[in-house]
């Protein structure tokens, strides 16, 4: 089977038929990760760029291992914005790659809208990785994959998302994702923090983390980056833990199955308690292994099929 | 077949014929990377290691494709002549590197003759990808093959080769290369950018490029640092643009089928207007493209034959 | 066969039996690099990744080509402790890389300990490509592989290391490696770079390197740092070199049968002469040689066996 598209830009655009192929495909590569040979011959001859424009170790690694298992030929390709030293344009230089032939171009860009810029202008597949605050949708997708993993199923699953939604790639791509599947949405996170308008999107939102996470099935904490954010958004760090990190006290008012997640890297004891992370509850290994599972089903279903 | 020799370092030493078959594998070659499985299991088994003494992504990927489409093992070192912090000698890190046994090395370094000094010490191939202003075989050999696929014949032609020819060694090697297939070249430019005496390599020189591209059948425009080169040499970009750039004024009074090339990565609207880069004249992309295909034949001609 | 181990961290911990394992597995494997195709399919489909946070070229380099003449699919990280931006703690990096399952992590670390810390955190091998000052235990596995394969044995053979033995994880490991192969050690150097106790080790000392090279089969040359050590340490390099330089006066009083051993990069005129280092009792070429072979031994002892 093959996605009926090129690219893979968003799950804005993508419908739920969609989501359920690709999830589908997942569950039958991950086989391939837990055997002793991880490696099947499926896309052998083909070529994966990545190209990376911001850095980052671990989408690029679970990338480049979901090509190498398919059998692959990838290539990296790390840059940044500000080194484009020689004053090339990104549409000359994502010219010059689609020249070579490659069969999927995988690019993360600190700029909203790149790959689809990118995605309009070659003949190739384009894979986004992550562009800016806009969308991440591989993260979604094996977000979506491990809560089905898990739970079963996802219509109906109720999903808190708390953190800094206004930033947060994560958030958008997985609000998409998780309404596309039937799932009730809450966000919650300071008032600064939340897009102004965001319940046009169809979620609930709340300010208060405590009535965000009552009740519901998952909770999907996001990062704060450290970098950048709190000084400007919010008083301290610790004012930030204590009002809106998950530690043990607030999960003994969750649901007794719910399942804890997180895009990953963690700031421990920032928004997420140690022992919430290392818990029972916490699916965050289990997303890093289903991400490699869920990008080989899309670099299967773009370029193999 | 294989070349007779070990090395290919420069075009200046190597003879008409080998040219001729470098380029006539490349033909079969190029077939390879049109395919839907782009890889042959030529050179398996095999090890090209890209050594880099300056950043180049196209050049390296393009290399690492053409390795990796012949199914050789690639290692990529990049490395930069200042943070060579452990004050070994280039010496002594290339004997090291050839101690693990590799099959060609392919070197870019920023002083002239360094590969030549290195194919001395060692009985890996090597392979000159950009030595400081000196040579640049790679490229003008396939700036050759695109000349050659498109005009069916390279004897005869007229060149024009436009921009800072003392700086650029795509310039030299491409002087070297047409010269002895049988072209005519004329070189044109400021005359800051001309070397002296560069007419006794057997070109013809201008600083008038309007004559420089009158009856010729390509016109070859060379990249402006724009980092370092223009305020010493020239007083200003739009000067520079105005006096040598291609734009569609100047491409009119040009032969109805002359062909447009640039080595990239180009800088729109300073030595070449981007209708112009873009136009249906331009071959900039098919010379990408045939670059994977030319390195497939090199290797294939060093390594494996 | 197989080591009755999951890691292999240093020489400290491993016995006679398993070093004699490594090394006749090596020279088996070392027929490979000899070949024209140099690639056997024994680990495809296992996955190697070289998590380096300090640069390492020469280190890096020879496990990714071990792994890949072994058919492996090897994926390089590289980082460092100062770029650790985003705050996640080491544990956390590896066990999101380990929940990519990869069957080998390689590992250099600036910290002593930290593979050991890590290994005990993960189920994939670990293996430590140098910690610190704390040890190096491939490079002492590489350097008894080439004395053996020059003298045909271990036991019984008299070796002197002389340099910075303080700081050197290659002269730690080698120590270890060579006292339980039945080998006689003298460490020789500058008192500031010699550790209190050491002779607890189970090694003689001395301060006097003609003293300590008289009637050795072995001389084993350290690197000095240039970068840092010789102003805290030692009045000047010149005087570093006129005392414990070893040059070919002082090889003159050596055994005629002696063999030299440097583990690189070689700082020429300070540590060693040139003449030394590339005269004919210089193994520092095969040391280089032979790293690639017994990494091979290790990943296939580990993750293949």
């Amino acid at each position: 089977m093959r996605l009926a598209r090129k690219d893979l830009l968003g799950l804005k655009e993508i419908n739920k038929e969609e989501i359920s192929l690709i999830l589908d495909t997942s569950e039958s590569l991950k086989e391939i990760l837990e055997r002793d040979i991880k490696k099947v011959p499926t896309l052998r001859g083909k070529t994966v760029i990545n190209l990376f424009y911001e850095p980052s170790t671990r989408t690029r690694t679970s990338f480049e291992l979901a090509g190498k298992r398919l059998n692959a030929d990838v290539v990296n390709i790390s840059t940044s914005v500000s080194s484009m030293v020689k004053g090339e344009t990104i549409r000359d230089t994502v010219r010059n790659i689609e020249a070579m032939n490659p069969d999927i171009i995988v690019i993360r860009h600190p700029v909203p809208g790149a790959p689809y810029f990118i995605a309009n202008l070659i003949k190739s597949s384009v894979i986004n990785a992550g562009d800016g605050a806009h969308e991440h949708p591989t993260q979604a997708l094996l977000d979506l994959y491990t809560i089905r993993e898990k739970k079963g199923r996802l219509e109906g699953l109720r999903v808190a998302i708390i953190g800094d939604i206004a930033h947060s790639r994560v958030a958008r791509s997985n609000i998409y994702g998780m309404l596309k599947m039937g799932m009730d949405v809450t966000v919650a996170g300071p008032a600064t923090m939340i897009p102004l308008y965001i319940e046009r999107m169809g979620v609930k939102v709340t300010t208060d983390i405590d009535r965000a996470i009552e009740g519901v099935d998952v909770i999907m904490m996001l990062r704060i980056q450290l970098e950048r954010q709190i000084e400007n958004l919010f008083p301290s760090l610790r004012e930030y833990s204590r009002l809106f990190g998950l530690n043990l006290d607030r999960l003994e008012m969750a649901k007794e199955d719910v399942i804890i997640m997180h895009p990953g890297p963690i700031n421990r004891g920032v928004e997420i308690a140690p022992e919430v992370a290392d818990g029972p509850h916490s699916l965050i290994l289990d997303q890093v292994t289903n991400g490699v599972a869920v990008r080989m089903a899309l670099l299967y279903l773009l370029a193999g099929g």
